[in-house]
Order: structure tokens, then sequence, then C-alpha cells
């Protein structure tokens, strides 16, 4: 079965428990309303079950390739992506000024979710986009915004981020690449970038690196980092992609994965670049675009995992097995039934969280609140690593529920998995994720997290006459939840972080246990599928929370001799 | 790292956790002693190390193909298999009046583990032998016997399972493969049969196939199953492999892992076969098989884990970040030693119980003890899922703490993940298992679990004194995982079957602890990682036996239209 994007769901988790209705009560967002948010869901769904879907096997079987320093993409992307672009879809969130459309992120969110479901290596292309259209948006010149912006909305140009260095991964701190002021207001950038995601295409004019690099006599570590912008071609004077820049592709990594999107070894030597954000604030800039990349690599995990899921279940309900006279489907068994359930439920907790945090977002964009912004940084590390969790764990239930089928290529059903692994290490493992949450994300002392828990907490008491079945293990588990916030904050250096992605894993159960009670408000099927998660995944919470709190006395009682002994 | 083999770890379960005293204590094998042990796990461990571990990535690198029909094997998998031969590696186990030495299962089971842990694809070769070897010394004529078990334990031919059709999956019994008497006292097999491991090579003389088929006018199901041995070649007069039989390979599987491997569409037409076991047979036959089977695929999921967490140990103390003289590593960082420290506490767990598994199944053949045979029927679904979902788990932590690299398959990190992920599926998936668990396994009204939690109980009482911190938490997760057999007991047909996997999981933890409470009583480190184990580990029974308990209703109250909408 192909592919079929989720808006009917999307539709009613932003309706019914994302409270998408107060984004539009701000009247912020011109276009924000039912018919419109329909109409966008729909179209893009469109997309990416006519054109996106169908590129998702070759994107495997044919890799983009390196061939004389130029970059051959998979058969078909060059059309899919121009059918993103035509479309609007690389960035429907920026600025009408620039082209945008000016929409809420929760429907940038949506859509990403929906691509990312229908083929993950392509959509990666315009997520990497997204964020950088947020960095200049946010940090550059007026000048550089008047020239790239309109380029990459409209999808003539791409873009890419340039972090990672050989020495330096989760480590930003030790690159050692280096920018010259050339004299004339721009710089010269040299050095090495790895893992330099869709570094080249060959779809579209000109390619812009976001690169961090380090100025003459910069301090060490990341305080010493500036932020530049390096196109592939340098624009000439009308504007257009002019002549080559000293950036070159060196070589492709073959990865697990996402064979369809050209992970690069770049090369920068003298290349000219713009300053994006002051110098030395190479990081500030740096995190707004990777703030907005983590929502939507959340958003991919889920994508993923929707797919994932599609095809287990036709499967599961194709595959006769068990009565003699051929009836039969190895979905009516009660092993394979649980774990089709719980890929459903996981994937609406997982969906639920991302788009109350895209909503926190546009909430923080409309009204300027304070405590809006904090909601929403305080569920970025949850939604990405909790929704690129369920994308890997929901894909490797859908192997399961395959059998013998799922190890075999063909079907499809490992693909899933492999594309989707990445999404827990690219953009901050998840470890990282979890660092950010009880770390910078608690450095109020939970502030934020406590409100969230009290607001959790005083929905469920609401609830608890209606639905005790469901609201009083909810209310328990934000209970439960809130000594644990207490308890991390307690704890400190080592012994915080070492309990910290169990926390986030815990967290993000309360949170689903949540979302599920807002959506069995519902009634019918939406209440059923609550009754799953809280009876069969939130309890989980209790034994991760306690492993949270245990601090790192015993990791470190073990040493690494006795580790290798 | 190149991968070792461990030895040392190994003889340390074998002597103070999985009971192997008891087995030298019987007297009932020549071999057993301490020093012979060591001399025989060293020797099998420098084969692994020397000859196997560097085959390991060509494998993946090299598949097996197809050519007019034959099957070429990877680079340096024929010397390969001739040390495994010449070593008398193939089958430790089995009966010296055919050349095999009389070991212990236990021993076959450790070096199971090794060399899976070296070079998986190759592994699987011998494994399938050995199962071969064990159901024709179980239920063939002495003529067969006298034949083909000397080619097989030698290594000059080797064995394969044929069970599934494409229409015959885990539903064993919806298999059409026919076999026809040919007057001569020998059968005629026709029909196809998929998913064939090792199903041809080019290093043995022979390959011996193992058939599940249908007598004329059988009747439906799995009563209705007969099993024939099928060579590839015909033995002559001399004993030797003589002219083709009607077998041949239609086409191979591409695989997300164990490229090494060649999985086979086999095509049987008017194949001369000879019946092992009585006519409709089959299944009882096949099971002794499988039985054996299931413990060495439980030993793979193992040995893999252990060569994924050897790799991801030396990449994690030898990636520096994080400190500016240059001299911290990752494996410093609190979460990565998290995962470092799990990874080995989950092994030490499935080992110890894979190798009690073994201890049990060497006592009820030394003793004829019916308990014996029961704790070791008991064992065998645990082993082997727990063991898989070791394998799996933490070839996928080792994936996350190479971070980036682990994503780029020229580590070799991934490899494991894809080699060791269809260990979960095949000698019947982990779902099967569980219901083997909980179904033919329990139907003793639980005695057997029960008398193996008695014993965990009374250790951990025993143990209380002078390590509460560990007794403690043992014994309390015993007394739970007591009311956890009661209540599946208690439980019918779907209800029960829904918790199954659960249940598993649970019996797996509270076993685990129980492992590792033995391992600590020789202090040191041991007991550092029982703490590990105990603290972040055992307590997810509780959860686990919560969903257990569960039943079907919730699931079944979400229809397929419900799932599907």
């Amino acid at each position: 079965m192909p592919y079929r994007a989720p808006t009917h769901d999307i539709r009613f988790l932003l309706e019914h428990v994302a409270g998408f209705d107060r984004v539009r009560e701000t009247g912020h967002y011109e276009d924000a309303g039912p018919d419109v948010t329909e109409a966008i869901l729909e179209e893009a769904g469109k997309v990416c079950t006519e054109v996106l879907a169908p590129l998702q096997r070759p994107g495997d079987t044919h890799p983009a390739r390196l061939e004389n320093g130029v970059v051959r993409t998979s058969p078909g992307y060059g059309d899919g992506f121009r059918a993103i672009a035509e479309g609007g879809w690389v960035s429907l969130s920026a600025d009408p000024e620039y082209g945008g459309m000016g929409l809420p992120i929760a429907i940038q969110t949506a859509v990403n979710d929906m691509m990312s479901g229908a083929c993950l290596s392509l959509q990666l292309n315009p997520l990497l986009t997204q964020g950088q259209i947020e960095a200049i948006a946010a940090h550059a010149s007026d000048e550089i915004k008047a020239l790239y912006l309109p380029k990459l909305i409209s999808g003539e140009w791409t873009g890419t981020m340039n972090l990672t260095e050989p020495q330096a991964g989760s480590d930003v701190g030790a690159l050692t690449t280096k920018a010259v002021p050339d004299g004339d207001g721009a710089y010269r950038i040299s050095g090495q970038k790895i893992y330099i995601t869709w570094g080249d295409t060959d779809f579209a004019d000109n390619v812009c690196h976001l690169v961090l690099a380090r100025l003459p006599d910069a301090p060490k570590g990341t305080r010493g980092i500036s932020l530049f912008l390096v196109p592939k071609r340098l624009p000439d004077e009308a504007g257009n992609a002019g002549v080559a820049n000293g950036v070159s592709v060196v070589s492709l990594e073959e990865k697990l994965g996402l064979h369809g999107s050209p992970t690069c070894v770049m090369q920068y030597e003298d290349a000219k670049g713009w300053l994006v954000g002051p110098e030395q604030g190479g990081m500030a800039a740096m995190f707004t675009m990777m703030n907005n990349a983590r929502l939507g690599v959340g958003a991919q995990g889920i994508g993923v995992a929707e797919a994932a899921w599609q095809q287990a279940l036709s499967y599961g309900m194709d595959r006769k097995q068990g009565r003699a006279d051929g009836t039969g489907t190895i979905a009516e068994h009660p092993d394979v039934r649980r774990m089709l359930s719980l890929m459903k439920a996981e994937i609406r907790a997982a969906r639920s969280i991302a788009l109350m945090n895209a909503v926190a977002l546009d909430m923080a964009r409309a009204t300027g609140d304070e405590g809006w912004r904090a909601r929403a940084e305080l569920l970025i590390p949850i939604t990405k690593a909790y929704g690129t969790d369920t994308g890997i764990a929901v894909s490797d239930l859908g192997i399961q529920v395959h059998g013998g089928m799922g190890y075999v290529e063909e079907t499809g059903a490992s693909q899933f998995f492999r594309d989707v692994r990445v999404t827990a290490i690219y953009e901050g493992t998840n470890g990282i994720q979890a660092m950010d949450l009880v770390g910078r994300k608690m450095a109020d002392n939970g502030e934020a997290a406590l409100a969230l828990i009290d607001e959790i907490a005083a929905e469920a008491e609401a609830a608890r006459a209606e639905m005790p079945e469901l609201a009083e293990p909810v209310w328990h588990a934000a209970e439960n939840l809130r000594e644990g916030v207490e308890a991390m904050v307690a704890l400190e250096g080592k012994d915080r972080l070492a309990g910290a992605t169990p926390f986030l894993r815990a967290f993000a159960r309360v949170l689903g246990g949540h979302c599920h009670l807002r959506a069995a408000r519902a009634g019918g099927a939406h209440a059923t599928l609550a009754q799953v998660f809280v009876s069969r995944l939130l309890p989980e919470h209790e034994s991760l929370l306690a492993e949270a709190k245990e601090g790192a006395g015993t990791l470190y009682a073990l040493s690494l001799d006795d580790l290798a002994a």
C-alpha cells in the first residue's frame, strides 16, 4: 500500500490536542483559519502521496553519487524538489516580505511530518533550507536578507549547515576552520567540514552554506566561533548565481540509510563568505537554526514512524495465517495486534508533542510572551529525542510485524529503519538533547517544566469524574514527574547528567499520557487508543524516573578499566 | 580495535553463575574439567580472533552471489569454514561414535557465542549444521546416521533447515511441498522453500537439506507434516557426494544484513529424499532441531552484542572530547558512560541465562531428570528472545555511542545491527518465543517457572545479610514474578497471548538480576556491575508485568478499522 499523508489525523490533533485555536485567536496569522489549514494540508498531502512517496525506494537503490566533483542526485529527485519548491513548500512560515507565506510553524511542522513520511532523504533538503532561512532572517544584515531569502524561500537556491569537523562533533568548540577578513567587508574561509547533508545538488542554481569558523586570534572553545554565509557560486550584480567560489565536495559518505541524501565532506579553500550575526556570535546564530531544525528533525522521526506503521498495518491486514479457511490475517493475532496498537499510540503521542511544541513557538512569536517562549524551548529537546526515538522504535516494530519479509530489502520495511536511524544522531545526538533538557532548559530551577506539569495535573483533575480510568493514571504520573523535576534540579553535575536520558523519556511518557487524555475527550476510538497508551506505555515512566534519580555514583564506580576487563 | 573472544568472561560465568560444576560432577562428560574447558575456549577464541573476525567486513561488502545457479561465497569464507571444520568446531557436543567430541552443550554454546561475535554470517553455517546433526542423531535410521553424521560433524558436508514457503512462515502448517514414496524406501520431494540460510556453498562437498513436506493424503495443518533428508548430491556407494539431486537455488534474497550468508529460494523437483522420524512425525523431529537452534540463535545475539560493545567501548575510550588539554574522551561523559555500562550489564545477564539454559540441557542429558528437562525447555524461549533482543539493543546503543561515525558503514558499527536484526525473526520470531513460553512451557500450570522462582527467591534470601542492596530488589522482583506467573496461568486464550512478550521480558529482567547477584558474590567490579543492572534495568520488570497482566480487551476494543482510520 502506498503512503497516504495523515492529514485527517493531523487536523484532529491540531484542533483537539495541540491547542491550535489559540494560535488562531491571536490574529497574528492571516491564513490560519480551519478552511485554509485544511486546504494547505490536503494540497501538501497530495504532493506527498503523488510526487514524493514514489521517490522513496529509488533514492535507496540509486544513491546520490559524486562524479568529477559534482553530486548527481537519485532518479526523479530533481522533479520532486521542483514540485516542493513550486508549491511553496520549502518554507511555509517564512516572512511574506521575502516571498514566504507567513504561516504558523505548526502548519510547517505538519507538512514536514508528512513529507518526511513520504521521502525522508529528499525532505532533508528543504528542512535544512528552512533552518538557514530562520538564521538569516534573525541574524543577517538587510543586504544579505534581501539577496538570499527570496532565492532560498522559492527553492531556487538551497541551504546547508556546516558545523562538524573530524575532531569536532558534539564538541563544536574544537573546530578549527579559519576565517580571515578580506578588507572588503567579506571574509575568506578555509577548512574541512564533514557530514554536510545535501552539501551539493544538481537541481538548484546555488547551494548556500552556513559555516562555523574561527577568526584569527579568536578565543578557544565555543566563545570564539563566528557564523559565515558561503555560497557555492558567488552572486553576480543581478543577484544571480555567478562564478564558482572556493567550495568543493571531496567525497560522499557511504551510510546505513538515507542513500538519496548526499552526505558530503566539504573543502573550503579561501572561499568568500559573509558574516551572519556579530563576530564571535556564531553559536547564538547557529542555535536559532538548530532549534528550528531540532523541531523539524523530531517531525522527521514521526513522519517515518507513520510511513512504517502504515506499511506494517497494511501487511498485517493482508498476510493470511492460521485459519483453515484462509480468512485469518496476522493482524488478528494478539502479539501482532499488540505491536500495531503500540505503534499507533506512540505515533499519536509523539506527533501531539511536536505540534504542541510548534504551537508554543507560534504563540511566543505572536504574543512575545516569555512563558510561551520558555515552554517552546523546554519542549524542543523532548520533541527531537522522543520524535526520533519513536521513528526508530516504530520502524523496528514494523520490521518485526513483517517477519522474514521485513529483513528483505525489497519490501522497504527495513529502509524506514535505516533512514530514520540517523535522526537520533544529527542536529545534536539524543544524549545532547537530554543534557539540554536537564541543563539549559531547567536552569530556571525547573520553573517552565513545573508550569507545564501544573497544567497536566489540573487537566487530569478536571477529567477525573468523566474518565477516571485515564485521568487517574495521568494525574499520578504528573505528580511523579513533579517529584522527578525537583529531584533532578537538586542533583548536580554528573549526577544530573547521568539521569538525563531516562528523565527525558519519562517526561515524554507523561506528556504522551496528557495528550492522549486530551484526545480521548473526542470519544470513540480516540479514547480506546488513549487506554492503550495509558495502560501499556505510561507505566514505564516510573522505572525511568527511578533510573533518572540514581545519580552517577554506580556508573563511575565501574571504572573504564573495569569495563574493559 | 579487533574483536577479542571473551573467554575470560565466559569462564567466569560458567564457574560462578551458570553452575557448570554440577555438569562436571555428573561424570557424564569426560572432557569437562577446568583445564580442558580453558584450553578449548582459548583455542576457539584464537580461531575467532585470528581467522573469523577478519571476515566480518568482507562478508558485508562482498556479498554471497548466485552465478549460473551456483552460490559463490564471500572472499575468505572457504578458508574460514575450513578452519572451523578442521578445528572440530562444527559440533563439539556431537556423539564421539560419529566423530564428535561429546562435550557439554554449555561449551558448545560458549563457542557459538564467540564465533558469532567474530563473524555471524559465516557462523550461521555451522550453527544450522549443529541443528541438523541433533535432529538426525535423535530421529533418523542407523543407516542415515552412519552415512551422514560423520560428514556433517567433520564439516565435509553442511546442513540446512527447510521450513518456510511463501504462504507458510510462522504458520508452518500451511506448507504444501509434496513428498511421494518412490517404492524403493525413499521419497520424491517437489516444491519451493524460501529463506533457506546457506542453501548452497562453494566450500563443502555436499549440502544436506532437512525438508518439511506433506505425503499424499496427509491431514491438513502441522499434523500432516513429515521430515525428509534431501542432499544436494546423492551419496555414491562409497558414501561420497555423487550425482546431482533435483535441488536447485533459484535466487538469493537481498537483505538488510548478513550479506555473507546466502539466503536462498530453493526449488525441489522430484528430488530424492529419505524420511527422518516416522511419517507425519515431522514437527516433532523439527522441534529437536529448532530447540537446539533457538539456544544457538540466542547465543548469536549475545555474541554480536559483545562485538558491538567491544567496538563501542574502544571508540568511546579513544574519541577525544570536551577538555581543553585534549585528554578527555567521550567514555568519561555521563550519558556515554551510562550507555557503555548498560551494554555490559545487559550482555552479562543474557549470556548468563544462555549458559544456565545450556547447563540445564546438559544436566537433563546426563541425569535424565525431568526437572532439568523442564527447566531447559522453559529457558529456551527466554534465551532466544532475550539474547537476540540484547543483540539488537546493544548494537543499536553501539551506533549511538559512535555518533555520526555510527551511521557511516566504514566503521562497521551499523553492520552489527544490520546483521543481528534477523535473529529476532528467524527460528521462530520473538513473538512466537513469547507465546511458546506462556503456552507450551507453562502448560504445567507454571510449575517449572515457579520452581525456578523459588530458587531465585531462596538465593536472594540467603544473600540478604551480605549484600542487601542487591538481594532485596532481586527478592522483591522474584515475588513480583511469582504473582505474574500465577496471573498469566489464570488468563486464557488471547488475554494470555496479548501479554506474552512483556511477560517474557519481565522474566528475563528477573533472571538477569538473579544472575548478577550470583556474579556479585565474586566481589569487586562484578558487584558494581550487578548494582548497575539492579538499579537501572531490573526495575523495568514492574511495568512489564503490569502490561503482561492487562489482557487483550483494550487491544481488541481498538478494531482494525479503528487502527486503519
